[in-house]
């Protein structure tokens, strides 16, 4: 009878820096909530790497962008993935994948997160072909030289950067 | 209250050739089996490509090899995965990536069951390290000249391999 | 004055196997007739490998596809690439580039191409993100067995495929 | 009669950061001179990212380098390419290939600037074998350690690069 | 004092199917020949794989071939390749690496060897540029072709081939 | 009779910024050191990019790390590592690779060092599976974060760590 343990491990967690959250987080976020109970957006404060936006506006962006799915959770974070692991209980970590150089990274990543927790497990998803192309850093170039942004990111996202970069 | 849904996608189908299985596939489908409530393991006939064991081999090693897991389910299949998924009503597909080279190949196919099946949703596992370098070709080539490969395949596999090559 | 050979440069080859033509195949060619004056489109024989398509089947099939690009021109070749360049008097060589995959195999291509004729020149295109998952293997396997390649090929090789296949 | 749209079409542009210019940009630039009417070669004014050399200086190294070329065009840009594109009304843009990292770049940055500007094609060259291994960031860590970069970059590019390091 | 084995570790294998040698193969050796003391070149008799040269002619060209280098050893192996290491007693395997696909082949195969046998060392070098383009079966498909591969293969290796497909 | 130059040829230089070194690199020399007669672990001072620790500390860590292998000696640069080679007259470069990634900067770097000194010879190592995803950056920001790294460096690192992050 282990109902209880496989309901447990139906939770996932989807950590990142979400400078902004765009189309293609979301569309991996969408995937993942059909897929399992509960989607943790773990947002890494991330003090080393200086962001656009802060942590409170990157997880007020995420919060509005993710509002119509009802088993997302966003959540902050300024410890190691594998310290939210253990707090939360939860070792099932979701990366989205678009590409090769993207892959080399997250297998690194994956190979060290199993090293330091043994009960993590990494599964990646990949974004529909349209969203293939989309990253932060991109979107906030783009936005950032008065581009247009809005196949890219949710209206909410692109009245902040217009705001940010006053354009 | 969607419940139901929800216990759907819990299944998840894990296409191969298993020609034959091997601790790598083994490694995969045990993680699998944890993450949901069932893993149906699809051999595919592969009437193009010439296996070195018949269907009914790799499904009976497939099937000893995997015994000890209650939730895993072997089948055949001799359609497009897209078929076997619409008659299973499962449509959540399962690979594992070892190397950016199977990246780079479940990546085109994931992209073209998409097209063929909007709702077939493809995630992707690593192995552990000690299993990333093992593949059935390869397990086949050292086993045809007589090499060791216990650390590899499951003894029953073992076996088996010693069998076709008489060694 | 050089117009004479500026003009002569305008055209270029885009060599394969064509086994059978995709619409991946025909995006490259529509932005290559967009980009050139005239296009060549080389099927090559291929003797070694066995195409499902014999080489009258294969040039029927992508004459009729490409039937509404005036500056389209369709030739076999059984000989070297170099060697239809040099007798083309054409020295401009085009490829579709899809994955990394396939960028690793026509870098290696384009650099001995180079050594063998140092006036060659291969440039390279990247379809739509819709035509990146499709290649003529992937459309066979799917047709042979009984799959809808309607999204992947234009009608013609449908019904092409449809017959080779009696399905 | 489409002889002037073609005409329009045979204008390509090369947009970089060019800091400095290289022989592998040289060899990409002499290419598209043979293959295309006109080249223009587009500086990125780069606010963001701290330049060695000046918007002026980058210029006036690459105007002197590219100078026996008579279809070449020098121009600065600190709008978006596509704005670019826009403004000159080309909607051909060169990027050359050296490595699969490059690749995979310029593949997300092609389908990007597709999304933003359906009429927008990249195209890909590869420089010459011996032209592979230089980039720019190389070139300046070579000459600011005192190396002998005079087979990496023209004798212009060399004098400012003693200068500006004083070596 | 462990001058002995430290000698014994300065003979390394050079492994392949040498169909027929190249170029490339050559002046890999040729460098390995100048770092340890003896290089074995081990050809592989590979049943499975077709090869266009016998075991004989291939051990021929590769010794007229590399006759010039008086630490290099040719021989040729049916077995394993761990086997043939264990044999000879030297545990250090020498691969060249031309591309990434290379690469993943190489790491795939570096890895599984040190599983089967904790001795193993393999070590990559890469060939000069002007090497990094040729392979056995581009050289096949060009000589078959009637093309002219006197700038991939040494005369030797040029004349047989010319020899085998009568052109 | 040119065994002094051999002799000589079996010295090779390891370089890097080893910030700090980490259980890979200690592999990587490990390997080398049973390889060659002698191993140059080269740090590099790299005044542009910034350092978790100094250039003294790094060569103290490294060389208590490193104390067990005799045939080992640590010395630091502030030149370009051909400069280096020359000044010691050691033309052979030992390089670690993990990943794709690894290999494409390696490659390059290779491809140029060749181009500025024809003597220099570079060759790679893979280090052990379990060392594959270990980088000195991971290193710094899971120790930054407070994580354990008893498994990823030596303990005198880790104590060094503990140290800088006052945790």
């Amino acid at each position: 009878m282990n109902t209880k343990p496989l309901t447990c491990q139906k939770t996932v967690i989807y950590p990142g820096t979400f400078d902004p959250i765009t189309n293609g987080h979301i569309d991996i976020v969408e995937r993942a909530s059909r897929l399992f109970d509960k989607v943790i957006v773990a947002i890494a404060l991330n003090n080393k790497k200086n962001t656009d936006f802060d942590i409170g506006k990157r997880q007020e962006l995420a919060r509005t962008a993710l509002a119509s799915l009802p088993n997302v959770e966003i959540c902050c974070f300024s410890s190691l993935l594998v310290d939210l692991a253990q707090q939360k209980g939860v070792f099932v970590i979701l990366r989205g994948l678009r590409a090769v150089s993207d892959f080399e990274h997250e297998f690194q990543l994956a190979g060290l997160y199993q090293q330091l927790e043994p009960r993590i497990e990494t599964f990646f998803l990949m974004p529909a072909a349209k969203n293939l192309y989309i990253s932060s850093s991109m979107v906030r170039e783009i936005a950032s030289l008065g581009g247009d942004v809005s196949s890219l990111v949710p209206s909410v996202v692109q009245m902040a950067l217009r705001e940010l970069y006053k354009c």
